[in-house]
């Protein structure tokens, strides 16, 4: 697409400089064949080809900056990362094998182009390490931030497809990991007016703009590990597949929005409802030690936080001896934090048997 | 993706009383079932399944206000139209079948609830005419303009798939339709300072911001059409399956920066060169008329203006009549415009058989 408007002066010399064919090389410089890939980038449209007997899984989302990210706080190796894994997670929590990604990128005038290159090198190890192929793309100049689209696609055989519906009354509700520690991270950064250390891996000089107060110092360990939750998720891939083909599952959904709106899409397409157990959600230890000095256990941050990108799903009470077996199999943490209700509506019980009463339904980008 | 940031405060009271999945449910309200479509939207990823023998085609658009259109001038019911049609243009290119799309809207707090209604309105109506199912997508709030994300999903037989590399020295180059009416069109209408009339269906009133300047009864019935080539482009889907279906091309493009960096890219990729003869360039009616009184034709429109949205391919030279024969079949004009080389570089040649000295090379974004 070219652009309607010629007229725009303020872009950085080097991207300039660069040229749209140039920067494409650039960004593309390290991307690997494989993974049947017919034709990669450089033509009209990527061709792929699906293995036999398997259907397509499809995904995107778009992360605009000051809206889905801060640059002054992601650094850009992690948001790169970050950009493919949230998809990432989407193929997972339908089971699927994710397999190609297109990436679109709108860039204002003042970014590095040191920037673009720490991107690309998150975005491109977040695809080797879960055997993803950048297959195409767009890119042009912003007006305004960083706007990046991702397109996931996976594919899987039909009858491993796990999708929300199909929640069975009596099922067990599940989690992987632990909830709530992405939001955790978030509030304590906002409270303290820091940003977070840059990532072990090489970082970037340059990606704070002056009007941030960063004070890294005062971000200790458990807080750190609250952060990369929140700026470096890790799409449980191995996980999902793992339930899916052994066919344990009856409905699946990876947790974004926060667990309670997001159980709440599995039970309202399942035609069911479903009570969770306010004690048997699963926290990290960060989350304990973060949180010690707090009147009482910030629980909504679990329920409605979001960014948590693990996995929940329902399976019957017959294979928690093979859940478990798969947790082991996995390396990850599987918890049952509730049970599905023939009747809808989703409740939370407290430790002491009472109703917990939360007005918070996830994220919602319009309110 | 929640958003990371929740102190947006400057929604529209409309789009907030909506909320997401208010919004999604209303941006959804118009899809319709069909196209081996299994699971659509409203699961973490579309489930769809390719025809026996298929490969998979995918491409990607992003487009932004105010770098790749003006909602002054751009009525939301074309912008929605053009924003499958530019992705439908790529697949075509490959001579693949379009069929999935997904589609991802960064929404301003002050965009009215009826240009979302009318931008869908004008995408689905693009998307029925070429069999196209919307499947999935993504909305959040931006803090600038509208941003536009689509990615389209083809397929086609492997041996039906036209690339770039493929042009043989001695093949005739064509093109089909007209060049430059587009360019010409944004030109004129930038010249006087007015927006287009709004097309001949239903329109919005409170598209244009109240500075710009609209004066559309000085738009005449040429310059209209001019305007309709740049605003509402019509992928040339018939064409292009006719041709690879018919197995008569050997290389194929979509012409959207002009047809010199787009022949550009046929001759790059295929280790040939290209010499197009002025004088067979095919220019519209209203082209010839609306640019009458100039002191010159103005070529450069037509070689570097862009968005055109035609196809450039190559074929031997042995294919002239079967190509006619499809021009036929397809009522869409098709003309030979130079010669594929041996040697690389594209030359154009003057009416008088000097050759013509053109500094412009395709739009680029980041000049």
């Amino acid at each position: 697409m070219p652009r309607i408007d010629s007229t725009v002066t303020h872009l950085s010399s080097s991207l300039s400089t660069l040229g749209e064919f140039g920067l494409i090389s650039r960004i593309t410089a390290g991307v690997s064949p494989g993974g049947s890939v017919i034709t990669g980038i450089g033509d009209d449209a990527a061709v792929t080809s699906l293995s036999a007997g398997m259907q397509l899984l499809t995904s995107t989302d778009m992360l605009l900056e000051d809206v889905h990210f801060r640059r002054a706080w992601h650094d850009p190796y992690r948001l790169g990362r970050k950009s493919l894994g949230v998809s990432i997670s989407d193929i997972a929590a339908m089971g699927g094998i994710p397999r190609w990604a297109l990436l679109s990128l709108a860039i204002p005038s003042d970014l590095p182009l040191d920037f673009i290159d720490e991107f690309m090198r998150g975005f491109l190890a977040m695809a080797s390490e879960n055997q993803v192929f950048l297959v195409g793309g767009d890119t042009c100049s912003s007006r305004s931030g960083l706007a990046v689209s991702v397109t996931i696609m996976g594919e899987q055989y039909p009858d491993l497809i796990v999708r929300r519906a199909g929640a069975m009354p009596d099922d067990d509700i599940w989690v992987t990991g632990t909830l709530g520690d992405a939001a955790l991270g978030l509030k304590l950064a906002e409270d303290a007016g820091f940003c977070p250390a840059p990532p072990a891996e090489k970082s970037l000089q340059n990606q704070s703009p002056p009007n941030t107060h960063c004070s890294p110092d005062r971000a200790g360990g458990g807080m750190q590990s609250l952060l990369s939750r929140l700026l470096d998720p890790n799409p449980q891939v191995l996980a999902a597949l793992t339930l899916a083909e052994a066919g344990l599952v009856t409905a699946m959904i990876d947790v974004s929005d926060g667990i309670l709106a997001d159980y709440g899409h599995i039970a309202e397409q399942s035609g069911v409802g479903g009570r969770i157990l306010l004690e048997d959600i699963p926290f990290s230890h960060s989350f304990h030690s973060c949180t010690a000095s707090f009147p009482a256990i910030p629980y909504h941050l679990a329920l409605s936080g979001g960014e948590d990108y693990e996995l929940c799903f329902t399976a019957d009470r017959s294979n928690r001896e093979k859940i478990a077996d798969c947790m082991e199999k996995c390396g990850i943490a599987m918890t049952r934090i509730g049970i599905v209700t023939r009747f809808p509506g989703v409740t939370v019980v407290n430790t002491d048997g009472t109703p917990y009463n939360s007005r918070a339904e996830g994220f919602n980008h319009f309110r």
